[in-house]
């Protein structure tokens, strides 16, 4: 069976990967030149990762007796079933597309020191430009955003952000969390500018609706859209991504969509969610490639569990936050909880502080935001949690270790107290 | 309402909050002087942790208005429901036991400098003959001493341990876990006398079927034993602890049990399990206070999660392992993965390992073990999978967050590659 994979990017490997252990003949057709791995580029710019880390060896495809070919995919004809790069055609008998997303700007007038941030060259660029820029401008307060502008100060740049929204990560965390990330930000000498819209860049300077800031370098990091041209081009329902099903199908046979490119659904709710993160595109690649070779894996909707860094703090969010839950109708209960990440006896135990939200009626947990050392694998737990429809009463009583090095106080577990919180506002 | 607490380690001391904020009148009878933080008696004995950081304050009880009395309680009448300490009578409405456990040391003719450890006062007495000693041995490698024997030899002492059975920690690891801990504490200089069987200490000379082991000091930490003298004066059911229902009712109305004196049993098998840890105490000590104050808290079983440390590299387990599984006659399936808790670009990532058991035809989660870093939120995770009843297919696809700083790459979270694992192994 020819399994023919589009992108080489987490979903795309991984679909490779996959089908070529399912004992599939895979051919990965990818533009990029290497697979770079994204979300290091902050770390990469600042020098703190080298470029070459980032970088994962194609030997991790060609190894495993995977085609590699570096070209642009241009058609595809789903009569003949056949795949057109560079005029030479490959033909598949089950197709993955795990084209990616693309960088967005929106329409405006640019000229300067200017970049956009997805691939290593647009890194290496930035790497270029940094050396000289010394007041640096990032456009976008997402959590790529925050974490170049963190990286950029910490090499001694003077930094600022530019936001539209009224805060910074507005679409991830509750206002609450967001303030605190301003703070961190500002008090680490980052210039704050929310509420704030770029007109357009002029010879780098960023000309916004409350004045203009003068820049030598600008950094735009606006968001991601999904790929879909040529998903587009070939007939498959697209919406704001390919649309697909639980199996990753797209709306014609034998072709799949994966990562990126891909729109599935929140498990919450069942509606479209966007969740354009290396471990969905890994997952994704992973439900796709083991049904395109005769296997049956369903995905049963996206938690979306993600985590990044504030100055060295770790932020992070799964499920729905109180504006997800209000837009979606969804009446909710919440409970929060302050804690350290090791016994208060420990002289090096930080903070930790957890907000969890619970479906009002069935008390079933739907969402959950952290900052604090050690959060990531609770944001993991609380994505098993929501997969499971774990209810208040279970976290509550859910058992846990402890350890004076390793985690907090026996009694002081942020996800326990935290649903022990949400349990004392019902009564 | 009166509620009497007797015992004021974890579970008696969070028995007594839980009671006192949902409204009773409490007094807490506790023999020890203060409340000492066991699972830090390692690290104060080494001096990383001030004697006074493992010692909470007694304010945390009186300050929220529950009636401390530091006393023995010699007597219970149930027909009166009175509790009586130093010929002082206090009545009860409801009683909640938390006498704890001591440690066990079987019969054998001990002379010289030898100890036991449990409380604060074994702790200041160890250190205080740990500044003239230099060959130190501790009889017991459960986790406690191990964790005792690597502290002393952080201070630069000579130690071995010795331990009548096959391996280190044989009761709560598999032997290829087993064995990693040996060889840690090995290369760190510890020497390790297994199936060796200790006959008597004489002048602190630790006499053995394998001969006689010279030193200036001897550490017992073999392990604990329920204390149920007063229960089973009283008249309650007791096994190898005190026996309570899933609500920590005793055999006799109106008293419940909490903490290490208390035998419950295994969510996986319903059987009674040793779970004389920090945790459990805590979380039946809130369903015990709750329950005893007219609420409605059921317990359904145990996960039993532990970590602990060896030499600096945390371990870890939850549920059951291979041995658990072969005594209950439960068919299982494994799986293993080896990764990192960072991305691989990262300097200074560290090793993780998972290994995980499945009922085998059920396909549901039954244990855990991991060594390495940030394995405790993990274990956790699975503590979590199993109490929900989490098939291997559902950790295959468990969605989870990925950061370079924070997480393994996203192809790499040990948990779904060890679930992986045991899917390949299914086909």
């Amino acid at each position: 069976m020819n399994v023919v994979v589009i992108g080489g990017g987490a979903a795309g490997a991984i679909a490779a990967l996959v089908a070529k252990k399912r004992g599939a003949d895979v051919t990965l057709i990818r533009k990029d030149k290497e697979f770079f791995v994204k979300c290091s580029s902050p770390y990469v710019i600042s020098g703190d990762v080298e470029y070459e880390r980032a970088v994962k060896s194609d030997s991790m495809l060609t190894s495993n007796g995977i085609r590699l070919i570096i070209d642009e995919v241009t058609d595809i004809d789903t009569e003949k079933k056949i795949v057109r790069a560079s005029g030479i055609d490959f033909f598949y008998n089950k197709l993955i597309i795990a084209t990616g997303a693309y960088p967005f700007v929106p329409p405006m007038s640019v000229s300067g020191s200017v970049f956009t941030l997805r691939d290593g060259e647009d890194v290496k660029k930035i790497m270029d430009a940094a050396k000289s820029a010394k007041n640096i401008a990032v456009v976008g307060g997402g959590a790529i955003g925050i974490e170049v502008a963190s990286e950029l100060k910490k090499m001694g740049k003077s930094v600022m952000i530019v936001e539209l929204l009224d805060h910074l990560m507005e679409r991830v965390y509750d206002g609450e969390f967001c303030e605190k990330i301003e703070r961190t930000l500002s008090e680490n000498g980052i210039e704050i500018h929310t509420s704030t819209k770029v007109e357009r860049i002029e010879n780098s300077n960023v000309v916004t609706d409350k004045g203009t800031f003068e820049a030598d370098m600008v950094v735009l990091s606006i968001g991601v859209r999904s790929e879909v041209e040529l998903a587009k081009k070939t007939g498959l329902n697209v919406d704001r991504g390919i649309v697909v099903n639980d199996k990753m199908e797209t709306s014609l046979r034998d072709i799949y969509a994966a990562g990126d490119c891909a729109q599935y659904v929140s498990i919450i709710d069942g509606k479209p969610v966007p969740s354009q993160i290396a471990t969905t595109a890994v997952i994704e690649g992973k439900v796709a490639a083991t049904n395109a070779t005769g296997g049956n894996m369903s995905l049963n909707g996206l938690t979306n569990p993600i985590a990044s860094e504030v100055f060295g703090t770790p932020i992070g969010r799964v499920g729905f936050n109180e504006l997800d839950c209000k837009r979606a109708g969804i009446e909710y209960i919440k409970g929060y909880a302050k804690s350290l990440n090791k016994y208060d006896s420990e002289k090096d135990a930080k903070p930790i502080e957890v907000k969890l939200l619970f479906e009002k009626k069935s008390k079933v947990i739907i969402g959950a935001e952290m900052m604090g050392a050690n959060i990531a694998e609770r944001i993991d737990l609380i994505s098993l949690a929501i997969q499971k429809k774990t209810t208040l009463g279970e976290l509550a009583l859910m058992n846990y270790c402890a350890h004076p090095k390793l985690t907090p106080l026996p009694f002081m577990e942020p996800i326990v107290m935290a649903a022990e919180n949400a349990l004392e506002s019902l009564s």
